[in-house]
């Protein structure tokens, strides 16, 4: 896969760039995108060996050579960002607070024992892989670039020990504005996704495997995702598999403190903060599954909504508890759907950006 | 790496089998290994794909490609298993209830919502590429050929959602008889490794990446290990990182029970079933901190030990808990030793073997 390199130059902080000799776009149907099959034509990577991450480089995207011991393999020693890049209508490219998740792969990657990743290099190799990519990032309001940033660990041993090498990668993959179709959750009352002093609250890679069996289980009796409960008693709701959870319950909104055993998401945050401002009370507190339950019985419980990179605010029409189902009321005024437009309209460029969270790509 | 092939054949069960032109035995330094660094000339593999396991091959041992996007670095889709062949005086090569940890992966694998592997491909496969690769087992008390089989996550594609490609492989790794020094573990206090309800009772893959942080802190402290507690209270001992653990309180065991968040160790359930015939009255139940800390104080806390399939038993001089620190005594007549001869006499080929545990590969 790899092409004919034509480029190959250092910048000022020794980022190499090797560009392809022919971009593949023109194979690609952008009006029918499925989530994270497709790749642009470059990646970034670079490695740690003797305490130090050397070789920042930009080259074509393509595959990895790996011993079979290597240790991400065996000790899932991995974590992951996802974030998204806009494109304007005169053809700016836009990211929503990075920041965030440089500082949360960061965050995630010391609970697992890894090395910090430099600012200078994560910043300055997203934006020369964005701006040598920027013909993959399609303007139109929902369209985006998904953009995979992770640390894999290298070291070719399987004792069962942190790694002394790692690989950073950053990946991106054209994203359309997606339909997830009618999310129906289910409560879960047996399986968890985090223990206490555990590391629910990293992008670890681990974490996501863990749910999947579960998620299957749940699908299988009619629901789309999960909505996890405390694994102590599982009388508190926390979070889903990749999104925040919102609860509207009558005009408040309530939603669970972030943990040791929850995602701290960028669009949570951002939506408690938008709240604010749209005079909507958020009360960050434990979230009773009893008291979801009543509600949703006395009519009281409006909405509830997933908050996350992927699909911004995913509304949730139903949901199951105890072979109890529920079905959540149609809103005119819909909370779920004013942040999604908020939201958007600043990643987009299409409106105000009070808080500065919009980061051009330039 | 990979060498130029010699033979290629197909057998009854449509293994396909590539040799090594020739051997890199003799540049291996077998007084001299590191644990999991070395690796025989072979490796097995076998692929899943369309929903079934695939072209099952033992060949030169060597790297594999794989796509940046393959889930298994972004979700920790991965699971193993730990076993060791011995080899007896006569040149017979031995396993030690290998049905055990084949079992056991399947069981890891469904947590993980992963396919089920099949037992003739497991058993065909370890053992040719056991008999290819005999040479590199030794014979002597304490060596043997520690054996790695894995899955991995192999489908292209960063959905969180369970991968429809996986890797089967099967590595292995010449290990010595193997010191580890004077073990002191640490009770956790804060940290946590598994929650009900989760996949501590699987080998898989993040399961090990979560603990390196926490073990870090406490080799800090000057404690080699961490003896887990139950992430929910914290007031009960479960499992150390890669051993179960026993207690002996005057002449009595005590061990926890395996649950969701407890591996269901081989190594464990030998001890257990040995105990009876020696004797001795092991108690499995739930094992309070505090119970432990009182019988070290009162001087009836005699011994504790790990019990796992890399050092058969693992004795610990000492503990520390809550920034106090234990020092166990010196015994003539340990328990943990008299295990560890009885079970080693029994994996070389040196003792009967009442329990049919031997496992011949011929
Ligand atoms: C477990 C989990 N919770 C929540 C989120 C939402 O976080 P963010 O809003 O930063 O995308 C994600 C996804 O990124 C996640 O993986
Ligand atoms: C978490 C954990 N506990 C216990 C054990 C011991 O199990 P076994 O005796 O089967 O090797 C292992 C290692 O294999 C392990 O990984």
């Amino acid at each position: 896969m790899l092409a004919k390199l034509i480029i190959m130059k250092y910048d000022a902080n020794q980022l190499k760039i090797t560009e392809v000799q022919k971009s593949k776009i023109e194979e690609i149907n952008f009006d029918n995108l499925v989530f994270g099959e497709i790749f642009t034509d470059h990646m970034f990577t670079c490695d740690y060996e003797d305490g130090t991450w050397k070789n920042p480089e930009i080259k074509p995207y393509g595959s990895i050579e790996l011993d079979p011991s290597t240790k991400v393999f065996h000790y899932g020693q991995a974590v992951f960002e996802g974030m998204k890049a806009y494109k304007d209508d005169k053809d700016q490219i836009w990211l929503f607070r990075p920041q965030q998740n440089f500082e949360r792969i960061n965050k995630s990657g010391a609970r697992l024992a890894m090395p910090e990743f430099p600012k200078e290099y994560f910043f300055k190799g997203l934006e020369e892989l964005l701006k040598l990519d920027k013909e993959w990032i399609k303007k139109g309001f929902g369209n985006s670039l998904y953009i995979r940033p992770f640390v894999i660990a290298t070291e070719e041993c399987v004792s069962a020990s942190p790694s002394t090498k790692y690989k950073f990668m950053i990946i991106c993959s054209p994203a359309q504005a997606y339909y997830s179709g009618e999310v129906r959750v289910q409560f879960s009352e047996k399986y968890s996704r985090a223990a206490n002093g555990g590391v629910g609250a990293a992008k670890a890679a681990g974490n996501y495997a863990a749910q999947f069996y579960p998620t299957n289980l749940a699908q299988e009796a009619g629901f789309q995702q999960i909505i996890w409960t405390d694994a102590n008693t599982h009388e508190f709701l926390e979070e889903a598999g990749t999104m925040n959870i919102f609860f509207r319950i009558g005009d408040k909104l309530v939603t669970a403190p972030t943990s040791d055993r929850i995602l701290d998401g960028v669009t949570r945050k951002s939506v408690i903060d938008l709240a604010k401002d749209m005079n909507i009370e958020v009360e960050i507190r434990r979230v009773k599954v009893a008291e979801i339950v009543d509600a949703a019985r006395s009519g009281e419980l409006k909405e509830i909504f997933g908050s996350g990179t992927a699909t911004v605010i995913n509304p949730i029409v139903g949901f199951g508890y105890k072979n109890e189902k529920f079905e959540l009321p149609k809103l005119e005024d819909s909370y779920g759907k004013a942040f999604k437009d908020t939201l958007m309209k600043i990643q987009y460029n299409q409106a105000e950006d009070k808080y500065g969270w919009r980061y051009q790509v330039k």
